[in-house]
């Protein structure tokens, strides 16, 4: 291969939304851009981790012929390799007998076909990543030379050793700046999480001092079943400076040059580096569902509407992910709602100006309590009427999905998850939980954010007392501390994985505390058949954390 | 330490049932065994993997205390040592400074405290296996010297290194026999499944070619949320012959005498070492139910009885585990079940001598096709109506369960649930799925192994053709092949890992395979939502099998 001109070598970071499996979709994606890259003078383009299959195709590993598609995927990206060179994440087949048989790479294409393949070395197994259950890691990494450069490739956790809740043994940005790479190109699947832009901000000033190279981090966008991946691809130059920033959540590219060692940009920094959390976690929240119904090839949504904060929430999000045409939510009353439970929901729908129906639950409810006779009797008023008024409601949305085709959106927000504030095949209902990872504090800020500039969610909807209503005069605060509590004790159990004296210790009611951490692992049983939530948070519910059910807690 | 007599090294097996997070429960039942063993004259007790805390406790790994809490145990343990020696599994903190903070630990306990320590090689991470995930695997291992016995410990996979999908590429085996072990210690938490046993011969007696060494395998029993444990601990001789077998799903031990390097017992063997499928299958469903009753300390029982055989079958497995006093059904005809439905399930709860009610859906599912008029409208009735009637019996149930106190049993078997026969909320509602790896085959074959001394399951629910009745003569048939096919298609898909060319191959018609798979791929979502599954075969839906739902299959 030539050397490289005066100008430096020529590289783009190609900011893709890749979907898991779909071959020919994500090698076209690469294509295209491989041939914009190529009219405009690029030498190599760099794509993010696992580019060919999406990031993560769990168990469907397993199967043979989806490995052998994504060695096809990559041949066929390397065919678009004349003239120029790319870096692209995927799937190969483990060269060596043993070990598991696949691993995690970063080939090197030119010329028509694979020069090189990197696999991974640190491969992250806690929380979502799994990669432990698929992959053979790297003993060792190598040096891959373009045009005179030597290039070092680090991927996703590779960069990662020391910025871990534990150490790893090894460091392959140690070892390929002791190779002599002269810069570190980290092809990434980095999941959305609110705090992880100040998290890598950290690794990658915390990797330049040590290494002293310049970083190529080029993260994808996209949502896969309940990881979120939001972009924010970036250079960062020898001074640990961000040169260039790509935005979040929205397929893009840039371009820097490597010349002598020196990293340079005409690119726009992209500013703003961060973003506050709730304009970010909203924008993260629209995202998702949209990235969802798109892949899915989902076009409607509904929602029970209960004239609360968390289905307005949830509204409003759809309503502006999916268009208030596409729109439909129900109103389900019932002899325990309050008066304005009806007049808040309707007022939110003409606001946003999506269709709303209104169906009486009352009948079907004293119809289900005369059918119960042989089994309730005459016993007093509880739990279980508590929930045969939330589970007629989740009846109806299915049959409204069932009939309609809209999908259902859950509305149940992570602080009820976690105390299990919530009925099974009730309210737990759903098809995607938009606001299973956002706390009630949260969803509040949310509503807020949603009226910046005008009214959207009529004001009582947010200011009356939260409430299920399912029996006369139920208030949320009956049976839980008040959120601005409840939050950071879940916070620091879920998140921080910290015990009850612990958190105790940091100056919480013991009482309280026991209450509610004995609250939520009695409510893993709901969990676990909760609908897949959108992660935002470092610790989410879902697969990201699995806990026994038959335990002694 | 004293050397050992002219007897030999005289070694017990404890085979026990543990229960995840109950450090008190498991310590007394190792102290209570080692006081046992001490005054029988026993050397060494053996315990099996992760015995102070129970196998595997997830994600309570990550909480600081809880690893505490197992070396707590540990120690207390120690203390019953005096006078006698134990290997006992656990989880212990990584005396290392890099990577995860625990170790699996095999530990060896003599003279009141912990003598050695060796660490899991291989750390199983796929299917139900996440160890990666929690624990650091040993760099090496090394020998446990007792009374002038060399000791080689290797814990459960380190033993099966060569009897995988893929091969590891170390061999811990082989390292203990470099290193002069006179005999190979196994504690193991090793999964019943069907076929497990015949595999299990093969790992001893072809380890015992390799290396020419003794095997004491140390297996529990017990059910922990999927996972169920068989028992069947075993001490291979030089030969590869079984000396003595502990039975299946029970707590037992045996003793057998290590004397110059050989190993032999006066125990009895313990025959059969294998057991036929369906015989063993309805153990295993028994034991599992008990278990997890006991274990979460539920006593009543609660299921919808239909009138088909799978519901028959879960009746009867539960009256058998519970006893009749402890399981009332509901029988819930509507307007399209057929006259049989109501007549064979009161056949069968007389059979059985437990409750049964019936309570009719036609009123409520009349209510709710009112109250749905302003969604449904005049639209022919489809599957919408279909699932309302299903859910109204999951309602029904679940308000049950709510009221009585009773669990809900979930019915569906394992052919429902791969091809989404099954209404999400409605008869996928459940705490615990019993069938969920139990093809339709194998659920006829378990209702004739129950029928096999007296006809307790009518007749006619075992001959009927199968249906879900939800609409006018609606049979299996019609949208699914013979579950003779069916079940032999899912096998090759989601046990074998086969895709559909290979399945093809084998002769099945390629329209039919490519249905059912898309039936499979396009239910991932229902399961996702599904209750917990006992899991009996070598891939179970669940957490050993996990799909991604944004995806293109």
């Amino acid at each position: 291969m030539t050397q490289i001109g005066n100008s430096g070598l020529r590289i783009r970071l190609a900011q893709l939304n890749y979907k898991i499996g779909d071959f020919e979709g994500n090698t076209a994606k690469m294509a295209q851009s491989l041939f914009e890259a190529k009219a405009d003078g690029i030498d190599l383009v760099v794509f993010s981790e696992l580019a060919t299959s999406g990031y993560c195709p769990d168990d469907l590993l397993d199967y043979a012929h989806f490995a052998e598609r994504c060695e096809q995927a990559l041949d066929a990206v390397a065919q678009c390799c004349f003239g120029i060179a790319a870096i692209v994440g995927s799937v190969q087949i483990n060269p060596e007998p043993h070990g598991r048989r696949l691993i995690n790479s970063a080939a090197f294409l030119a010329q028509g076909r694979i020069q090189e393949s990197v696999s991974k070395t640190l491969l992250p197994s806690y929380d979502v990543f799994s990669e432990h259950r698929y992959f053979e890691p790297a003993q060792d990494t190598k040096i891959v030379e373009y045009k005179g450069v030597k290039l070092g490739l680090a991927i996703c956790e590779d960069l990662w050793d020391i910025y871990n809740d534990f150490q790893y043994r090894i460091s392959p940005g140690q070892r390929l700046k002791d190779l002599g790479a002269e810069i570190i190109i980290n092809p990434s699947a980095s999941p959305f999480q609110l705090g992880k832009q100040s998290l890598r901000n950290r690794v990658f000033a915390g990797q330049l001092n040590r290494f002293g190279l310049p970083v190529l981090y080029v993260n994808q966008v996209g949502f896969h079943t309940e990881l979120l991946f939001d972009g924010a691809s970036r250079a960062v130059g020898h001074g640990g400076q961000v040169l260039v920033q790509l935005p979040f959540f929205e397929e893009a590219s840039a371009d820097v040059q490597l010349n002598f060692g020196l990293l340079t940009t005409e690119s726009q920094l992209g500013l703003p580096l961060e973003m506050d959390d709730i304009p970010l976690l909203h924008r993260a929240l629209v995202f998702a569902l949209q990235d969802y119904f798109r892949k899915m090839g989902f076009q409607k949504a509904t929602l029970g509407a209960s004239g609360g904060i968390d289905s307005a929430v949830v509204q409003c999000l759809a309503v502006e992910a999916l268009g208030a045409e596409n729109v439909t939510v129900l109103l389900m009353p019932s002899e325990f709602s309050s008066d304005h439970s009806v007049s808040d929901a309707v007022a939110l729908s003409e606001n946003l100006g999506n269709e709303y129906k209104k169906l009486d639950i009352a009948p079907i409810y004293n119809t289900l309590l005369q059918q119960l006779e042989p089994v309730f009797g005459d016993s007093p008023f509880g739990l279980a009427e508590e929930n045969l008024q939330a589970r007629t409601r989740g009846l109806l949305l299915m049959a409204t999905s069932n009939k309609t085709g809209a999908i259902l959106l859950n509305t149940s927000n992570k602080s009820e998850l976690a105390v299990g504030y919530s009925t099974l095949y009730g309210d737990l209902c759903g098809s995607l939980s938009l606001l299973g990872d956002v706390y009630k504090q949260q969803v509040y800020a949310l509503a807020h954010y949603i009226n910046r500039e005008n009214e959207i969610i009529p004001e009582h909807i947010i200011t009356k007392a939260p409430s299920a209503e399912l029996r006369p005069g139920q208030k949320d605060s009956d049976s839980l501390p008040d959120y601005s509590i409840l939050d950071e004790i879940i916070r620091k159990y879920v998140e921080d994985q910290q015990g009850a004296q612990e958190i105790i210790a940091d100056g919480y009611d013991p009482n309280m505390v026991n209450k509610v951490l004995q609250l939520i692992n009695g409510a893993e049983y709901k969990r676990y058949q909760a609908p897949p939530i959108v992660r935002v948070s470092k610790k989410s519910f879902g697969k990201g954390r699995r806990m026994p059910l038959v335990a002694q807690y």
